[in-house]
């Protein structure tokens, strides 16, 4: 598929990530939103739901409504949450569409793995060919796949940092430590009493500790293909009273004849070439103010000689490179278009 | 002029202004940054100062250094504090260029209004010169001017609202009260106790109050402009625990015969072919996080029939529509580009 | 009734104007907290609901069940919204107690105003005796009453503000606009997506623009009675991204003969003893900042000679001062105890 | 010395902490604020300087001017930066005076250690006189002592948070690894670039990273007394955009042996009879917000049997229990006070 301008659709577009797909889109050259669907506002503009769109998208909400719908388009992100993301996929695929679905549902290649975590499964067998859409690693599994698996916020944030470790084994895989923290809007627009202002304003506190936030399996699901064998980390999300962004603070044991250098080069040899990924150095940290709005993901490394540890940061805006962006990024790739398209933006600050 | 690309400058590039003109220059097809000047950074890359450039920002900051460092550009954009910018600008003239001024030194007309708010006046024959760089007023006179004095921030806000009624005599022009409200970056980057982080988090509070901010003789001296007859405005100006944004609630005494529709109206006649401004209607009303990172001033106004008031309130946000991008905006049409161009972007929420 | 301590009740104490009463009376020597009821929670330790209470506040919250329950304490607070508070003032009364309700069921006098902002009045004949909350007013009032109507947050700023200048016509009373201000506290702890944090930070609007706030009319009935006059105003709330405070910005044209001298006079007579009001001279300005967590209101004005209006400012904690501190300073007076028992706390900054 | 009343004074008035002194005293019952000193601000009122303390602090800034004034209180605390600190610490030892020092000058027992991390000392002689001030584990040596060294911020989180555990080894001491997380009133109010409200605002960094903050050495001393033995610590901390609060999340591996009940019993067994420790259970975690304006420190712990870790998180106000309401701690039991006296306000929320 290398046409020059294509057809998208948003299926739930009145989330925050539909809202960012609808901002990143209309400034891309070569793809046109024609359809917005959303339950809750069928019918209403998107523009009305979102007024940051306002002049520019002209898009109408509506309902899910099947075949017809499937037909506007040639390739539909799914911007649902998970489960009614996967009563929705095989339709769109059995339309002869193509899926970017950014929920959970098809990232996890072991559907026992999946189904311990979520809920079951009803459609398994789509699992062996949904692409998990971390370009930077599957770029050319990517470009020729039907569903890609948009990958979670904080995966790509510990993916990203860690890929130039694990696979040269420069740390001891048992050793990982994932000390993460986001903004609020990866929990989402639905009206909660723990979201409200006056809860995460000037505020900060961890959730979902000891093993029971649903990244965990997706994080060491690709840590381990990175890694070559298994393994399992210590994950600790925390709540940020900001909007966007993800900072990961990870922990790992350097193995024997690895230093400053050597891992300088490993970062330096997997992403040099990379438009998305900034390595940091000569003292200099990510921050999530230097992404926020991009889709860049910028990584530094610190060495503790004193206790033989490494401490890797990464930063992303957890709505851009953490959901609607690597999901542009991902349509770029399979549509063959250059990977950066409507992504080249540079970071709001302040 | 109305060449393919030209070559710019920044003078002044270490304040938020100066960074934000990078950050929209980046992405202008037409525009290449090739000065920047810091006194304090000089020798520095831009993007080290400001690691949101990081990876696509090269130009290293030098000091201004006369004729040469004028000749290496076609047009320079002065991000420096008033006083500095006049003593830069005549130079910058001398040498054949074009300058957009983002001071206040050649926004007053009156050299007598400029030295009472201000200080004495070293150049005073340009201000007959200079443009007053607001396109939605004064687009003709900018594509031909060699210096173009861009609007202060609330000085944007205010005179976009009331330029429809005031051309109109829609209000009485003594009636006008402007209660505006900033986010912090309107106080720039320089190290000052009153706008550390602690000292604004959490917290609201006027600043200036009583026809003392800077920004009133700039205020009048348009609206006397748009209503044919000198006026005299109260203006007060709050400080708000944000980055970007200003929003000013502006009140005054509706003229006889004018109601909600002949209103209406003249705001639809001024402004519908306008790019950069949105009339809310509806019940909506404007916001600044919904004008974030982008070149828009959002419109809304209404009408208390109990006091004969109407209530007009605009949106922008400081550091674009209220400076750089209005700036961008007032080269595309020095440089006879379209003037929408590189400015395009929606604005950034959440 | 001068007893040495009380027994009272909170009605609705799952809200932030519930916990605000409580974590207030921990820290009063005369007061013990015997009953919280919350429908939702009953059953729940209220610490379990507001975790920064742990330790210190004992109570359960159980539902209201009636006599017996008003039979366990010698005053309650009704922290409920409108309409629930007259169902219930009534049978508390009836049990010999005493009521202080922070709804705006008793403020109004005028039963056809109420019905015409709120809705159908089940108890109007409590409205003769009900008290208007506002010690600084109303105290000896207080002292001797049953039912306590405790004032809305935005008019005990506004009140507050402009009770000199009306008591001595030294504005033009058809002058008066009230920009007003306020944190997110006040909009509530239910779930809605308007108040989620994503939609609040980094952001300010207006909203319930031209006479359609409710707290209009209350702030209009007060102004009346302090002018000997009917009056009305515009008044504009604005929404603040911080959880506590509300600044209010007060313009009016000044009467003939009156200057900054005789309305500083007007200030000090009013106020120099009031232990809860603050006068700030010598250019201080008030700020939400310094009354945060506090029973103070900070009062400052400034005169404009060249349009002769005057602007008042006002800064309130809206869940102290705005509810619930002045609550308990009305239970002092109600009780007999020192007016500033329990209410000493000096502001939290930063 | 167990007086009724005490004059005390505040060597260094100007800063956060300073400020946060004034405020607890206020309401302290026995304590009589007598002196301030400011070199910036001699002359002026302190609630001039910080507008929050009108009305209730009458204390005038002046400079330090030696033995006349320390004579005029009876016990101080030093508020001034280390190198400052141990400046004047002798002199007001000398007379006869009591100090409790809020620098880092005399925490560390080992000169050396001191020296390597900050710069000489003059005044080595004192380090074995001077008493770490953290009550829960010194308190029998403080109300004895003439020197207290009030802990740094980010050690009280952590040493509280892992006292129990190292005492019992119950943990292995060399897999410690300390996120921190912190408020920005820990940079102080000297005016600075980096910490001004749009560079911290909306956005969250890493600093100092790799075993380069000056805490650590603080930490490891008091972790290696628990422990009895010395140790090595990970010690990362971060800048959060909000104003108090310290969050530690805090990881190490289990010692064979212990599982949560056997935790749960050392941390009840350490703190049960603690008053400003409060143990969390049922899942509960600390949250900054929890603990704003309060001395409490709230601490919970995970543990995560797949990796065998135990995940310990505290969260404290960094100026109270952090600073200010730990220094007021010591003074109540330096001076024989109920060890609670002043500090029994419950946090602030939201």
């Amino acid at each position: 598929m290398k046409p020059a301008m294509i057809d998208v659709g948003i299926i739930g577009a009145s989330g925050y990530t539909g809202a960012e797909l609808a901002r990143i889109l209309s400034n891309h050259p070569q793809a046109r939103l024609r359809v917005a669907t959303s339950r809750q506002h069928a019918g209403r503009p998107l523009a009305d739901i979102f007024p940051q769109l306002r002049g520019r998208v002209e898009v109408v909400c509506e309902e899910v409504a099947g075949e017809e719908l499937f037909a506007r388009a040639d390739l539909f992100f799914a911007a649902v949450p998970h489960k009614t993301a996967m009563e929705l996929v095989p339709g769109i695929l059995a339309a002869g569409k193509k899926v970017i679905d950014l929920s959970a549902d098809f990232r996890l290649r072991d559907v026992a793995v999946y189904e311990e975590w979520y809920q079951p499964h009803s459609c398994p067998e789509l699992l062996a060919e949904a692409v998990y859409g971390l370009p930077e690693l599957y770029r050319r599994q990517i470009a020729g796949a039907r569903l890609v698996a948009n990958p979670g916020c904080y995966p790509t944030s510990v993916i990203l940092a860690l890929a130039p470790l694990l696979g040269a084994e420069a740390v001891l895989a048992d050793t990982i430590i994932i000390d993460a923290k986001s903004g609020t809007s990866g929990a989402g627009r639905a009206a909660q009493t723990a979201t409200l202002f006056c809860e995460v304003h000037d505020g900060f506190r961890p959730y979902k500790v000891g093993r029971s936030h649903r990244h965990t399996p997706e994080i060491e699901q690709e840590l381990a293909v990175l890694a070559g064998r298994s393994l399992q980390v210590s994950f600790t999300p925390h709540l940020l009273p900001l909007s966007r962004g993800i900072l990961s603070t990870i922990y790992a044991t350097l193995a024997p004849g690895f230093d400053r250098e050597t891992i300088s080069a490993l970062y330096r040899q997997q992403y040099q070439q990379e438009p998305f990924v900034r390595l940091l150095t000569g003292g200099n940290l990510p921050a999530t103010q230097y992404v926020r709005g991009s889709n860049f993901c910028d990584i530094a490394f610190a060495i503790d000689s004193a206790t033989g540890r490494i401490i890797v940061m990464s930063a992303i805006d957890n709505i851009v490179k953490g959901a609607s962006g690597q999901a542009v990024q991902n349509m770029n790739l399979l549509c063959g278009f250059a990977e950066t398209t409507g992504l080249d933006g540079l970071p709001l600050f302040p």
